[in-house]
């Protein structure tokens, strides 16, 4: 991870190539390395599909090493959907095998001057970019089963579907798992449309001939490996809860805590919540069996193996076992309590390349609207094949839900920063209410996890009915949250690491003993500072102020059941997140 | 003009009417008390749609007096298009018959609790409210032809047509002219949509029985009156151009100046110019005769007559003479030539109650994304019906420019604020560049007219190819502009105003002999700079900064033919117009 990859997308006679030291940015990685190169070379003021704009793709710092759970990659840009700064991260292996081939980044930059599409090849030899335009809205399993033909068993990829073809919103960009499909999704903030504004199809890597990454310290790498991985074994969450229920488990804990937003935020419970539950789906899933089915890991390396395969009740593949989020997205949130048709959406958003978050929150603006029923699961499904499909509706659908209630003159629009709000009331779970505002990426669950501590109760017990103590919990976890995102590790460590001093303690020795350094707790606290300091600037300087810290008026109106009461923590408070 | 009439659509049991003394707003008229009574009113971050948001209708200090020009109507309200305060202003009769009621302002608060659709008359016996679901979706002209048959001639209308009730961001609101047709248009930034989220379909008004306002001082009032008069006819732009050739008057010039911004702004000349030019289309409109063909005023005591009547070529009518701004966007800027053409989208767009700018806009920004073809007249118009019926692409359409750039991932998209720059091209009109960025209404050419001095040489010289004088410009034509906006003038009086000392003065004299003050032109000044810190005061409130005071970024990054130059006043530059 000694250098950075930039392919110029825009030079003249076709996409050029260059190599270079990592230089200024030495020491960074994941999120903090994403955010730093838009930042320094991306104008704020940019057109988000201009040749301007940069998708900068880059690995963890421990990711490629043999450290559990270090396979997550970060993917950033200026967003077409906020019109800020974007971190989008997933799982899957392209992370393990980017680091594994030595890059800390990989830059897509300039544009085009034809309409051209390109595929992108990089193993040991090399990086290779040919014109086929054959892949041109090629969904993303499609695109993968082509390029397994051309390339055998043995890559991993970086894709975009249709959406991020067609430079929709609401457009990811898949990341392949273990099995080689395409369901791991860089899924918020319309980066897949930035990916496609490049015309980059898709990125093949092959880390064939090449080693894991060797730390300075292998002994003692070794150690805290251990230790690290002992830690998330024995917490009830990680070692627990989310293998066997997946994070589906959640379901039942929200909508007891009447904080599971059901029909366009309109209750806090869902009646058909337990039909949809984790619990549910993993005895849906091991009664149907199947390969992976019960409890399965998104990336080499993951030792809590939170995922699952979901296959219809012919032993059929229907998706990957959809998360709590999806789950609530295309379920709770417009009313449907069928988990099949729930799997089957999964599978079309990772198909068409689509955030399931903002597309289960966009059709469920789309039900408010009238433009199908709440309710109504094979409309839904309709209506997703519409955007993939690229129809006018279908457009207007995949430019997200801030878009679609602008257009069909909805006022209960679930988003910050034009960002669908996840599966989480901020009135019955206030926290999440300061992160979904104040986070610079948009409302956005994983910017700030404050169920954890608010619900789960990990990390503390803050009160999730009352607005004191939000911003100083939220603040914590925005500033830990940017920090494990710089690390390559699953966001889902954080369970363990809040609640045993000694797991926290294993991570930085895991660092330290990699990079021969001698950081303290204090010095990842400073890091996660200057990542969302750099990601504020940034906003800033794209025209955003306080007054977008803010949810939704109708979150501050109107009272929801079954609490009946609003979101109340104060703007002069939510001012306060970054004052540290 | 001493009492102002509230209707809450959203009063348990119906529409409830009150009436009040103007109190804190005495002394205010048209864009001064609209401004005023969103500012003080309405929360700047509340939803455009919702019962936060007041629609607020206001005649000018002038309006129902003798005084000439008076005519024109402010209808204020949080934008739905920008986000921001609006002031859109109409011809047309209401604002005098409105003003003869005694109502400096109408306005509507709250949100109706059914889907209802209501009609409201008012005469001098009062104000009637109905529920009449009849009435949906008709659009303009129909509706009027309705309320023929049930209040006779002799009444003038406020009415929005399908758009506004869809809750388009393009819709207007539209004002019948004095043959009670629905032409002059309160059409920018979408409070259309405000209108029809208040279900206020129609507002019927009937002065009979009511008197022309009367002066403090009638002799001098007619004094100031008549030497106004003869400097609006003896100066050569309101004497002579704008009744010979109306508004249109300016295609030739424009174009000639390589000003005329032609197919999504990719030219600054239009070869097909000639054959839409006010030249060419007095001598259609003169050939094929009919009543008010030539020559004609939007509302009684208009003496400079701007506009006049389209007919076919079989003699029957087809719109209103359409504005130079309305030439331009359905013709130049989507590469169309054809005038019979452009004035059956004219009258669609009056029809369904649409922004004629942002229509025109929005289909050049269609026809980039490749949805019909550069220069498809018959394609641009089946464009405008689906925009009517609200078909998923018409709702797309009919929400405006910056929504349909988005939508269709269109990087060139000409908006200020999300709203559609009108018909003249900032890298070859600098001034109007400074005035597009600036404004709080959103891209406005009315906001600052910069073309007077920077090509029609009125009110000075200023180089439109070079930046230097422009901001200077540009801040005090939006001040006079502002205040021109409050007296319920035509803004076109400005071109005497600006050039003949002694026509400025006659208007302040009008104001002072009918209100008995002593206003120098100091305070017309002052009134301006309150009127402009109030619309600036509410947009920072709701989220604007001076990065939103800034033009899109192809304007300086993109040189355009003839003149090759991009827009160079500097981002420092442009953030010193309201320093005073």
């Amino acid at each position: 991870m000694e250098k950075i990859l930039r392919i110029d997308v825009g030079a003249e006679g076709g996409p050029k190539v260059s190599e270079e030291p990592v230089g200024a940015y030495a020491g960074l990685g994941g999120r903090a390395l994403t955010s730093a190169v838009v930042s320094r070379e991306v104008p704020p003021l940019c057109h988000p599909l201009g040749a301007e704009n940069k998708l900068v793709i880059a690995p963890g710092l421990l990711s490629g090493t043999a450290g559990a759970m270090s396979g997550r990659l970060s993917i950033g840009a200026k967003s077409p959907l906020t019109g800020g700064i974007k971190e989008a991260n997933s799982g899957g292996q392209p992370a393990q095998v980017l680091a594994r081939l030595g890059y800390a980044a990989v830059i897509l930059e300039g544009k085009p001057a034809t309409d051209d599409l390109y595929k992108v090849f990089i193993n040991k030899d090399g990086v290779k970019i040919t014109v086929d335009n054959s892949l041109r809205m090629l969904p993303n399993y499609d695109l993968i089963e082509m390029m397994k033909r051309e390339y055998g068993e043995k890559f991993c990829a970086i894709s975009i579907g249709p959406a991020g073809e067609m430079k929709m919103t609401a457009a990811s960009i898949a990341c392949t798992d273990m099995e080689l499909r395409p369901t791991r999704h860089a899924a918020r903030g319309g980066i897949g449309a930035v990916m496609g504004a490049k015309q980059v199809k898709v990125i093949v890597l092959d880390d064939s001939g090449l080693k894991m990454r060797a730390p300075k310290d292998p002994e003692k790498f070794k150690e805290a490996n251990k230790t690290f991985v002992d830690g998330l074994r024995k917490h009830p969450v990680t070692g627990q809860g989310l293998p066997t229920y997946g994070t589906n488990v959640l379901t039942n804990i929200l909508n007891e805590a009447g904080g599971y937003p059901t029909r366009n935020f309109s209750a806090g419970r869902f009646e058909g919540a337990d039909k949809i539950s984790g619990e549910t789906q993993a005895e849906t899933e091991n009664s149907r069996g199947g390969p992976g089915s019960a409890t399965h890991g998104c990336h080499r390396g993951c030792v809590i193996r939170c995922s699952g395969t979901y296959y219809d009740k012919d032993g059929k593949f229907l998706s990957k076992q959809p998360e709590y989020e999806t789950t609530w997205s295309h379920g709770g949130h417009c009313g449907i309590s069928d988990l099949d048709a729930i799997a089957k959406m999964d599978f079309l958003d990772d198909n068409y390349g689509l955030d399931t978050i903002e597309m289960g929150v966009t059709i469920g603006v789309a039900m408010e609207a009238g433009i199908i029923p709440f309710g109504d699961a094979q409309g839904a499904i309709r209506l997703i094949d519409e955007v993939g499909k690229g129809t006018p509706l279908g457009r207007i659908l995949g430019s997200g839900a801030g878009t679609t209630g602008k257009v069909f003159g909805v006022e209960r629009v679930p988003v910050v920063k034009n960002q669908a709000l996840p599966a989480y009331d901020p009135r019955a779970v206030q926290g999440i209410g300061v992160t979904y505002a104040t986070t610079p990426m948009g409302a956005d669950h994983t910017a700030g996890y404050c169920i954890a501590t608010n619900i789960l109760k990990v990390g503390g017990d803050v009160d999730p009915l009352k607005p004191e103590g939000q911003v100083e919990l939220s603040r914590n976890l925005q500033i830990a949250t940017a920090a494990v995102d710089a690390t390559g590790m699953c966001l889902f460590i954080a369970f363990a690491v809040l609640d045993q001093p000694e797991t926290f303690q294993a991570l930085i020795d895991m660092l330290n003993a990699f990079y021969g350094l001698s950081l303290t707790a204090d010095d990842v606290v400073a890091l996660g500072k200057s990542i969302l300091k750099m990601e504020r600037d940034f906003n800033a300087a794209a025209g955003f102020t306080k007054e977008h810290d803010r949810l939704p008026r109708f979150f501050t109106n109107s009272p929801v059941a079954p609490h009946n009461i609003t979101f109340m923590v104060k703007d002069e408070e939510l001012d306060t997140v970054f004052n540290w």
